[in-house]
């Protein structure tokens, strides 16, 4: 069975959408929607989608469509994802899931009474160099995680209707819901608006978790380059992960320490350091939106629950609320409840 | 006349003071001393030292000695520089100039009430590249400065005696203090210590000013590489300072984004954003202790204060006071007094 | 007028000249042509081709098309490109133009004969980069050019019809031709072919001209990683060009030396040397192949000839012809005719 | 018995040998040589060496001098090594070991004859990377040799007495001679000379040999930047070999090709091509140059010959002067002898 598919908001990302589900032999595009009638004209031309209209409710309604892709701004994701819900539609929404912890429980709510595929796009858990990484983790290959920190900046993407946190840190809280089987305690933020009348361009986010593992998020809409730099520190390997390299994404130190022993050694490095070989995994080179659509078609096929499904965006928006509570209140520690 | 100058530790860093002072024609080498008998046996072989002693009082004593080095573990800075003040020497102290705020506010008095000078080895601030950005930040080529993000981040030095705090933030906090006029009103810093019985080795300190200005520091002894990569927001230009390149350590980027603007634009940058070029400004290739040590010299001849001085070295003591208290706090803002 | 377009040969670039044809509103998508029914199918499931067929007499015959794109293997290209210029075709081909000398004189001329537009597809001329260092050439930025140095190597894509020199050199002798105005009088490569019943696989080439100009090129498909960096050497001025660069793809360098001057000077460089800052032009994002494509189309309507004629096209076969001549004969120079 | 050494030449390199001779125990720094008295100057301020002298017949008259290390211009190495010898020293000569193949071999005999050690500072076969590359190779990791192919250009280091390829290929070539056993049957060289009066500034070399082997050296003093970078590429797996890099200076790819093979594979790789993981080993951190001094130091002390000895500098001699002949006649080839 091939997904019927339609695609509501062509403004940055939706047209990757398109063309990923255009092209996958497992979904079938069948409508387009956008309030602009230029890039819906665009698309037009390049793509043969039957029905292309600026009103969600001509796919709501359409018996052609078993699914719908929503890639509209964050503060419209709830409303169009429920009426496409209550339309009998299986859902596929971009990060962040919602704009508030409320609409993210409730979402999940329908989608789980009516038995609909709830999935949310968190893009990096697709990626392959993230898949690696997870299975270089689950495998006991880096040993006790100690520390993940990304910087994740660039020039010129500012977003009008969300921070940067909602913009970029989602990403990052994504992959280690993905990767780390530990979830946050608390969280501190600490984030600035350089521009005024404009959200927070600039945020740096802590991540407390009950062990002595920490994670942190610089990201940045003013940064004069950009950067996407992971790096993962374990006990017995540590990771570089860098997004814009072409090959050799992911460095994997043979490097680590001795977390038990507070002996310096003789030989230079101390307490147990260890320095080794480097390697870097060939990875597949699938891109992660296909992996993303064809393994939600998969899940509406089957009816079993995505990876990133309606819980896992609904995590992420409690750790992102929490982060915006924190840096209204200049930083100081907020908790997150289970 | 020629500073004639004795040099007390000669771990880590004292062999490059003894071979700056050695190799410049303002500063003459005339006593080393190391409880260590290995260490001052090495640079005996190497350079003509007529006094080599495990006991600092025989420097402290000589007649011969101007000026004294001190490159000795941070917690015996105080009692070393006291001592050496006290003798009629000028000081120069690895950084940070001490263990707590008290011991540099007494240092400062004693030097000041002997008439004596006192400088701290803030390094980077005589690093060409530094001293080039501190040009560009006072021509007014940056604009208003937004921020400053620092990574400095390497495996395998750990300090037994300090934490990754007083190791590597002092180096930014003494840039900061350098190229910036503006002080920090508070910090806030999460650290944690991975391996049992010793410092912490991650730390992730946030400094906040009065302006909307924002500093930040990642300083990490555990990452899998060495990075030494900041990066400083204007409103009219930004700054890529990598130390780590051989050529090109500073890239301007013409980039900026009209800060009291909040239209969007109609060609795809928004919020008066701009995009431009990039150059590379040549530095000069001077050592920066090498400038560091002729300063000093400079100074005791003339009797004029060194840039980092007593003063800016108790200011930098105080933040990494108010960073460790946070730290031991969980992070929560410590207010700093001026 | 909208150019109304077939494109004969689906492989590896055809699908690219498909996209672009298609997006454009210079131009329209009128057929498409491989006799791999498979490739026909998948582009016919993404885009809107009203003629779809395995044999090119179709697309020769049809009178919905003004021209056709050849992005067959280069064995072929000389009677496609022949056929579709007597239908009365326009003609835009990839490169190399052809197999050999006499073949593309004779397209020229029949092109020439018939009133058709004829453009070979040197795309890298269409590069914004490339367009850049010619522009600096041409206002003297860089002085008189002294070498042109690249390295083009990859692993993994051999050719079966062409060996590595009509594959990559091709790029930088259309390059070559474009920046500089001098032409090379003669050639020299090394050549070998390391897989048993291959094409040659690495390549040396060097370029003579009458003036102390050299220009190199070292192609290779067998290298472990890919490398596209070219140094163009000027007497003031000296650029390197990375094309795998995100941004920052050329940088300019401020450094050069006084060629006619040969007193070593007293303070380190010798020779008139000069070391100064460098910078980084702002580039234009444009696809290369779109600039190509609507290039071509504009030169169809309006009958102006391209800048990668048939004579360009021509100029460059006549070098890779004396490329594999000295190759076949050990690497011994080989005049080039005009 | 620790070998008494004396430093003729105190130039570019000649400090480094005297801070490698004074820092280890196997050498003692006795009497360092030059007519500039102010580089005697520089150096008796830092260093311990009983004798200074413009002459160096008090270093070849001296009793308490067992080895002379020669690093003046290379026009003077042959007699200052030959009247060395004579005097019954060991000799460390700086590379190229002679300007010319007959006074290589006259110093290679009278060694011989003498009995006395005779080394040329071939310094790179001490570098660990290099000797990583030998082991990797001599254990069969690589395959069967098809390339190498190295880049060593640089802006600002004219020599005035040697071309570009006396000065900079002498390092490929004695690099290939150690790692590679097979020996080159002929070279071919084109060579530029653009600063009028100046010998050739930029060069390339190629070496051919009676395997499908192929080696190939691009030299420049007149190069915007500074590069290093060498690949080495074998059947079975390849290397990139990054002289520059801090960390990493070699990555082992795991990819090849099956030279025996012909076929194209049905997925995406052609003709058994094999993309596979990279791995950079973790490499000692000795200056090659100590190791290159104690080595010397050792054979003086056994009596037995050098890895760089008097016929290695000959065989590197011999196909430099055949480059430069081949760089005289237009790039044809100049066979090699034996």
């Amino acid at each position: 069975m091939v997904v019927r598919c339609g695609v509501i908001g062509l403004g940055y990302w939706g047209p990757n959408l398109v063309r990923n589900i255009s092209a996958s032999s497992a979904t079938q595009l069948v409508g387009i929607c956008d309030q602009d009638a230029a890039k819906c004209e665009a698309l037009r031309r390049q793509y043969a989608a039957p029905v292309v209209t600026y009103d969600p409710h001509d796919l709501f309604n359409s018996p052609m469509i078993d699914a719908l892709f929503i890639a509209t701004p964050v503060a419209t994701h709830y409303s169009l994802a429920l009426s496409a819900l209550r339309s009998g539609k299986h859902v596929f929404v971009e990060k962040p899931l919602t704009s508030d912890v409320a609409q993210a429980e409730h979402l999940v709510s329908e989608a789980e009474r009516l038995g609909l595929t709830l999935m949310v796009d968190h893009v990096f858990v697709y990626n392959p160099a993230v898949q690696k990484i997870r299975e270089l983790i689950s495998t006991n290959m880096l040993g006790q995680i100690l520390y993940y920190d990304s910087v994740r900046v660039n020039l010129g993407l500012f977003q009008h209707d969300v921070s940067v946190i909602w913009d970029l840190i989602v990403h990052d809280l994504s992959i280690v819901d993905y990767i780390i089987d530990e979830r946050p305690t608390a969280v501190l933020t600490n984030a600035r608006a350089h521009v005024i009348g404009q959200p927070e361009n600039i945020a740096y986010m802590t991540c407390i978790f009950a062990s002595q593992m920490i994670a942190h998020f610089h990201v940045n809409w003013l940064a004069p380059v950009k950067v996407r730099r992971t790096l993962v520190g374990g006990s017995r390997r540590m990771i570089v992960y860098d997004d814009l390299e072409p090959d050799e994404k992911i460095k994997v130190y043979d490097r680590g320490v001795d977390i038990t022993q507070a002996e310096p050694d003789q030989i230079g490095l101390q307490f147990g350091y260890r320095l080794g070989d480097m390697f870097a995994p060939m990875l597949r080179r699938t891109e992660a939106l296909k992996t993303a659509v064809e393994h939600f078609a998969e899940c509406v096929r089957t009816g079993t629950s995505p990876i990133t499904d309606g819980q896992c965006g609904l995590r992420t928006v409690r750790l992102l609320e929490a982060a915006s509570r924190s840096a209204q209140n200049g930083g100081s520690a907020v908790a997150v409840g289970a």
